[in-house]
């Protein structure tokens, strides 16, 4: 008898439960699930899966639903995959580190399948032990109570966040793509990444601009370019994206923004981003744009737009936090000097 | 029997019901006030004023109420005096030239009491025979369905737009002056601008500034402050604006930014344009911020933050457009190249 590689897949949106449905068609692991608010649900009656791959599912369930990452490494752990699903909001009341540590051991490798950059380096030194692998997905699929609605093939490229490998890493990645690599390539497309950093960049042209410029507005992307927004502001802020992953060596070609910029020509769609907006979730800000004007203003990058962005995202941001209860303001509390007041409000929201 | 001057007083918002007030108390012109969709109930009720300078007013009247201008002219003209107190938005349904158009004669002098830079261009243009005057209200004043809150004294500059002015405007200023101004400058403070430029520029330091910014969040003064807006946004912002005046040769005091910034310490306000958006109603933002960048461009100012946030306003006027029913948006008219949106957009919705 085989022993099969055990995987947690935290995060139970359209990724998570393609990717952990992915995993199980191919039975070369054991799957476990974390479903947070609909675990009852799943627990009984599955989800209702319409995948433009794997076809219509109906109750279907992976191989263990767990309610929290503790229960998990309770009940089915330890695991040898901890695959990260999660949005990724470091100025949210959990981090990542903190989401995952219940199940985290010596020999857990971590993969981040989520967006931004920036998103190893508090994971690396919190585990400093553990292999951390970045994962750039393309899918188009989303989770509304249960019912999975996947229109893209699922298409991953995995590699090494680390510049110099712990030992072993590259056996880590390769039998992670072969368990997660379905046999059939049509199915769904796991693939290494050569240079993890040209993945992240790349595709935070599109994230960068296209995500937070939709949300701060509050229109889809169409309705941006009826506005002109290619010429006043896509192309330009994708530029300076461009500019600053230069300034750290990484060659994203300037052809990336044209195809980013036509990748939803004719459709009318409002990006992830901003669809946490009208839902009032807290956005990826920090790991998509505050990420990289750190890098900027560390290599002395111009980044006039992005940098106009970032404080009215952040004012965006706080008014979400407002709203779900995360940090309140005594108006009361804000007399005199205004150039004080952030200084007053960090007082009043320490942890 | 002396002929008093008559006023048209055009808008009868928070701004206009107070000068019509001021006019009408002074006793010397005969005033005429516009009033549109709340014509019936003022004309049977007439305005309850609660004004910091006028005390409380029950059932007020200025001397005459027209429903329209055009009612206006038919019935109480000619007038002396046109003053302008609506919004100035020359992107929305109907521009400020055609709204007063059927009240201006020969003998007409316009005074435009409205926020902004370049708004006399298409006046001058259309009117090139008018006496055409920049007027600049500080005043804290509303009007909701014919309660109005007065709650700064009404003071306004008053000068010429004209560098060449036409014969007799001198005259023309001196009597509005005397026949707005109260006996008492506890009143009211009507004064004459020196420099009509350095006024309205000093003036957009604040407006190009803080109510584009917090409209684009929607949050008010206060809370973009708590988020550091004084240092990462207002205040750059606000020397773009002095660099552009300069770039015209309008010398405004560095010292305007500080006065701008801490004007409303203590108090958690949305500034009007804000208020606006918070109503669906359309922005002025071209002549706040429009007007502005083209005489930056003209000039080769560099103004990375309000050439960012300029094509995000646009964006959100796009939105209150679509919202009222101004523009409407045939997804299927938007295939093909996204490049091509702006010209198939002003197609199907030129005039």
């Amino acid at each position: 008898m085989t022993v099969l590689p055990k995987v947690l897949v935290v995060g139970s949106g359209g990724v998570g439960t393609i990717s952990a449905l992915s995993l199980c068609l191919n039975n070369r692991s054991d799957v476990t699930l974390v479903v947070r608010s609909d675990y009852d649900k799943i627990i009984n009656l599955g989800y209702t899966i319409n995948s433009c791959t794997y076809g219509k599912l109906e109750g279907w369930r992976p191989h263990h639903v767990a309610k929290s990452v503790a229960h998990a490494a309770e009940t089915f752990g330890p695991f040898d995959y901890i695959l990260l699903t999660t949005k990724n909001i470091p100025d949210g009341p959990t981090t990542c580190e903190d989401i995952i540590a219940p199940a985290v051991t010596p020999q857990s490798a971590i993969i981040l399948l989520q967006n931004g950059v920036g998103i190893e380096d508090p994971m690396i030194e919190r585990f400093p032990q553990n292999v951390v692998l970045s994962g750039v997905s393309l899918i188009g699929s989303t989770n509304y109570n249960g019912v999975v609605n996947h229109k893209r093939i699922d298409s991953v490229f995995i590699g090494d966040f680390r510049k110099e490998p712990l030992p072993g890493t590259d056996k880590v990645i390769d039998t992670f793509i072969e368990i997660y690599q379905n046999k059939d390539r049509s199915l769904n497309q796991i693939d290494r990444a050569d240079d993890v950093n040209l993945t992240r960049w790349t595709k935070l042209v599109y994230n960068s601009v296209i995500n937070t410029i939709t949300t701060l507005v509050d229109l889809d992307v169409a309705r941006c370019q009826i506005n002109g927004a290619n010429d006043t502001l896509f192309k330009p802020a994708m530029k300076e994206i461009i500019a600053i992953a230069k300034s750290e060596g990484i060659m994203v070609p300037e052809e990336t923004i044209d195809k980013m910029i036509h990748i939803g020509d004719g459709f009318f769609y409002p990006p992830s981003m901003c669809v946490d907006r009208r839902k009032n979730q807290l956005l990826e800000l920090e790991i998509i744009l505050g990420n990289p004007l750190k890098v900027a203003r560390k290599n002395n990058v111009d980044t006039p737009i992005l940098s106009t962005l970032y404080p009215l995202l952040k004012m965006t941001q706080f008014k979400i936090k407002e709203q779900i209860g995360q940090v309140t303001i005594d108006e009361n509390d804000y007399t005199g000097n205004s150039d004080d007041y952030p200084k007053i409000f960090a007082e009043k929201n320490a942890k």
